[in-house]
């Protein structure tokens, strides 16, 4: 039976991806080793790096102002870095509070300057997107999270403003085109849309760097690595290789605005059975609703998890809840085929008729 | 033919330890899903970090003052983690500079308290370890690097001092028994001796840890990943587990007393030829030659040009020195097979037959 992966992150990956990243394992580039012990400094290493920074700056569009780095330490590492090399102490940032990620992030931030919470819907348990927001004009930057994975809400546009933004695009990178002009730092773990678990994707405007006053450890200043192209130190070699594959599976399948429609589409099937079936129900608010993770629960915990059990059973995997919100979740990313969506709303509607 | 990897990092990992890395990235455990693409919660994921966990701490006999997290960001950034961590700003630290690594650790550490800098071998290009050195008696701690891969060097005691130690054992770590209880924190990039580039090793004791008084960002402070078991945010999983079965692999074959004695037999294949042959000369003295990084020049740059070439062309790969030292660099760690040194050893003196 073919297995389904919904897991929320680390997430579904191609397969052609999979075997390509276990030939190498194996063998890398008939090299006789292992690219788990080549060299980073190796020719094809190095191609590798090179091959994932243009992929990245082709299916996004980016102009020679943006640099794209590779780091490690996840988004949580970023949550740091960024007001560390972006806000002086007495400058002031602010932070849109979509969720715990955007929580956390906040947290950080706080620790370096001022912070200015412009709008939060932590009061609804974040099931929407603030809109309508009043945004001074005087911030440093404006840092948001595009995708809010555990309570399946997602930015259906930018924010308006002419505030530069900055964001954790960690959930929903490369699930569509952006206009990237508008930012002067968009980062993501690589464990959802891009990658294994393990690289960070930065994508950077030079020219916004280098306004910050205080120390910045030589390994947490951005310019660090775009001066060495991400190899200042040993990089993650095998999970930058394995997130090249996927950025390559992405432009063999079209690009950015062919995952877009192959997403809306995806996330209809799992919606339209939501707003159906009187078993289950939506977390997010209708408009503000994820294409990457769709939000939901039953209509007693009883009946989620003989729910879950049973999607086990027929193959669909990672679909239990996050604790903030309970429930079901399923992360519906770039590589999970439609197949599987189909398969998990035709099960809901089986066990909508069971149960009538 | 069979090829051998000199490469001193990433470097050398067992046969096997790759046979199941590769087969984990087709199928993890029989789940029918790549180790790359489940979640970090997963029962198998949790019980390979602790598998992980518990090695570390059987191999080095541990006793329950130490806690093992398995992190991000490379010695790089351990380099300002542990200042941050240990060193208030009217605080001392002590630092021994033997080469390229520690003087970044030192770079980093003055930025956050003071460092004396207690000895240095750079006045002879590090080919040396300091000995008889003064240490006093109310430093904060002490900082060393215990293998220097770009010379050569390697401590073969623990420095003399009651002074607490902190080590970087990037590049001789696993390679032998050493008496943690010396320690407040051990730590190790792991892409030498124990699994790929990705994920970084921190040995640290417990009660040492909270007297510093600024602020950490969450992700810097050690007490968060011990909280958290190195899952605060999502851990490198692969790199991770395929150091969980390097380590495995060590403990298999007799565990740090049967690595030490087989890195010695190892290491003194070569350096009995490098003080034979009249046409190597190694970097470092004799007494402070390293087990795992052995460095040589040759009588010209044309004649090391041409025995690499040799060496290429006979399977023996990754020997050209890094280009402080230049010449030669045989990195011969644990995983590295004995009759590849001895081939090695074997090419050195027909190569001198020759051009007699």
């Amino acid at each position: 039976m073919k297995k389904y992966n919904f897991s929320a992150g680390p997430a579904v990956l191609p397969r052609e991806v999979i075997e390509k990243a276990a030939a190498s394992v194996l063998n890398y580039n008939n090299s006789g080793f292992s690219i788990l012990e080549v060299s980073h400094r190796s020719k094809d290493v190095v191609a590798a790096m090179d091959q994932a920074i243009a992929l990245v700056k082709e299916l996004y569009g980016l102009s020679d102002e943006y640099e794209v780095l590779f780091l490690q330490g996840g988004a949580s590492t970023q949550f740091f870095q960024i007001p560390m090399n972006f806000l002086n102490e007495d400058e002031t940032a602010g932070y849109i509070n979509t969720g715990a990620w955007s929580k956390k992030a906040i947290k950080d931030a706080k620790a370096y300057g001022k912070v200015n919470v412009v709008a939060s819907s932590e009061e609804q348990n974040f099931n929407y997107i603030p809109k309508n927001i009043n945004i001074p004009s005087d911030l440093k930057y404006l840092h948001y999270t595009s995708n809010n994975t555990i309570f399946g809400t997602q930015f259906q546009s930018l924010p308006e403003t002419d505030v530069r933004l900055i964001c954790d695009m960690s959930s929903d990178i490369f699930s569509k085109p952006i206009d990237v002009s508008r930012f002067d730092l968009i980062y993501a773990g690589a464990q959802k849309n891009m990658g294994p678990a393990g690289v960070t994707l930065v994508i950077v405007k030079k020219s916004a760097l280098g306004t910050v006053s205080r120390y910045v450890p030589v390994m947490l200043d951005y310019r660090t690595h775009i001066e060495n192209v991400s190899m200042y130190n040993t990089p993650p070699v095998f999970a930058m290789y394995v997130s090249m594959l996927t950025l390559q599976w992405i432009k063999d399948n079209g690009g950015l605005e062919a995952m877009a429609k192959r997403n809306e589409a995806k996330a209809k099937i799992l919606y339209d059975e939501l707003d159906r079936n009187t078993l289950f129900k939506g977390h997010s608010v209708a408009e503000d609703r994820s294409l990457m993770n769709v939000t939901f629960t039953g209509v007693s915990e009883e009946m989620e998890n003989e729910f879950l059990d049973r999607c086990k059973k027929e193959g669909l995997d990672g679909l239990k809840g996050h604790r903030s919100v309970g429930g079901l979740r399923a992360s519906i990313y770039n590589a999970l085929e439609a197949e599987g969506i189909q398969k998990l709303a035709d099960l809901m509607r089986a066990f909508e008729e069971e149960k009538a």
